[in-house]
């Protein structure tokens, strides 16, 4: 199947938007060992799920957040959904509430093990951002900043 | 623990907003194998962590509905949050689409069987509205006037 | 493998004690589609886990009520083993006492349907008890003499 | 997304392979409140996964039954996919020994839990070829017969 | 809402009887990242459940042990947990009688997965006790000598 | 028991087949903490689940590789066993295909783990192979030849 096909293009466009360089270099990764899914990711998560107009990306991203702390087991995927709510606006405040609003479904383990993900995250973030700011470079440009828009 | 307690009343007022009837009518047949359990989905789930202003009650229910599909085996509490989703503003392609996206993350047979208990809450609130139309009475007043405020 | 082994004599033992006559009925039922996993129910998880003297029955039965209720999904095997919780003597406020504390583990949608599986076996024990009154015939001898000796 | 797409026609295949008639109307059931979720499970889920050459439509199904089983909370699905299995000429005794082998990895509860609704499959399949039989119609004709080969 | 409640100072007192300082560690790190959530595992977790009088501590560590070890995703939490067993007095023999019996219901995975980190927590505490034995310090005084008592 | 009965030694030669001296390495490790559950393993899931003839080894760990993604919690089980389905003469194309197609199932982040889990297998036993083959020692030299075969 063509690497190039729409559902790809329009799915590799919602991925840079949500996760930027950090979700293509992730899919690199998995693609040296199953290049098939690494192309399912983006055509069919990203391409035909996510891409849908009919929730904004804020809200899929708090469904998919509050979906994986659910599942108590992916720490990683659930480290780059919330690094993807961060970029797409969603404030730290707003993601350890929804966090923490899972203790009640899913159970405080899941929960608590999801907001030291969090934390990690959070830490990593500014680390990072201290880092470029040591160097004089320009903290990394927030790249959305219409977290409530509609995904196209 | 008093019943009355300001936890207890604040969660009261924020179960009706979302469940309505339906919700008291749950809790109280629960309250009679467990009255204290019944007690701290009030107080607790819904007094001390619902009610916070943090999230929109919107966001917090797209939240729920998204965990609940993912557990897979509570389909009573999903039909439940889903019509307190409706009951919230959120539309049945809304609902639809959270729950198509859970076969992202939970898999197939989680988003199918969400999706098929929607179905039925879907199905019963246009019986109900059916049949109170006939007997002339108003349809059931949508109560959700402003989805996206605050809890409060 | 002879069904008249040891370990297979010593897990009806312990089912008998737990279950009574339900159990073997029960097994017997899984035995017409699957007789040898029927067995390995006998004389592996009776007779070389639960037979095991390093807890006490009323112990396991505390940790298996806990365990059946975080899994979620299997409310024919939460029944049976309440049931089975209660011919142990374990009473019904320790019963609700353990799955109320399963929502702080599991969240609080399973620990709801578990209360809830829990009303069911609690009213058709009553209900059985009564027709066995209505008909004078004495109510089912409580079989659990000491609940806290060791397995044997 | 036009439904005629070449991977939809190829999920299609794969699905009456596999699900025959039933397979298809449980989809048309779907698509009434999902059209585009009914829609996926043909294309993507039957038509860029399942057809792939890689793996027989026997191993292949042998590894969804496992899957289902383990999830535990699926009865549906799995009730669908043990039907398929037979269509595929796995034998009952093969269904359950596959089943009975998740008591190792899923726990007891699930592995019972799927036995028995193998069991309910095994039985509406005997009554629905007795009353075909009894009517003087054919037995329903096993549509598969070459197990192993890979799906094309 | 004021730390100092009621339900707060009765959880703080239960949370110190089972996991002693380190639990306290615990939360006031997650209480960096999560304050509220922090404050909810210690009023409401400790102080509106496992306070509760109707079970003894004992029986409810058991439920909670069996049910971390069945969730299976909850590795920091069961050893808080396992560590907790400890300090009231269950026995390592006790406790790996526990996490065994979880094959039966979770599966073999998560049962051996359970007493690696059981083994993890018993090798930490032979360390810490060997350090301060060769320190000339006395060993960790056992804080619970009474493990069966009621809560409250 | 005695470690020397027939399943015992059935389930040793088994778990020989499959996993090799890796498999009783950890199953020793496992016995210091906790020996009669690392008997079960041998006597109980390999003695008398995986020797039964009724499914090709071949079969049987496609569905144990299956049903382990599926569970998504228990990463050292699932890399034993995709080692194992590697010694069975699986090939890593069909390990890689069965764990993609857990995606439709269990989900993509379930999905996504397992396929790393199986990356590190693939690179640890190739370092193995290069750092024999650079010492001038023959590779390993793979023990399944005939993956179809049945267990005896």
């Amino acid at each position: 199947m063509a690497k190039t096909d729409a559902r790809y293009r329009r799915g590799l466009k919602v991925l840079k938007t949500i996760h930027g360089r950090a979700g293509e270099e992730v899919l690199k990764h998995l693609a040296e060992t199953a290049p098939e899914l690494s192309r399912q990711v983006i055509a069919f998560a990203f391409g035909e799920v996510y891409a849908r107009p009919q929730l904004s990306l804020r809200e899929r991203q708090i469904a998919t957040v509050a979906s994986i702390a659910t599942l108590g087991h992916s720490s990683p995927q659930l480290k780059a959904h919330i690094n993807g709510a961060l970029n797409l606006g969603i404030t730290r405040a707003e993601i350890v509430e929804i966090l923490m609003q899972m203790a009640v479904y899913a159970g405080f383990p899941a929960s608590l093990n999801a907001v030291n993900a969090a934390a990690e995250v959070f830490a990593a973030r500014r680390e990072n951002k201290a880092s470029r700011s040591a160097a004089g470079l320009p903290g990394k440009a927030r790249p959305r900043r219409r977290p409530r828009r509609r995904a196209g």
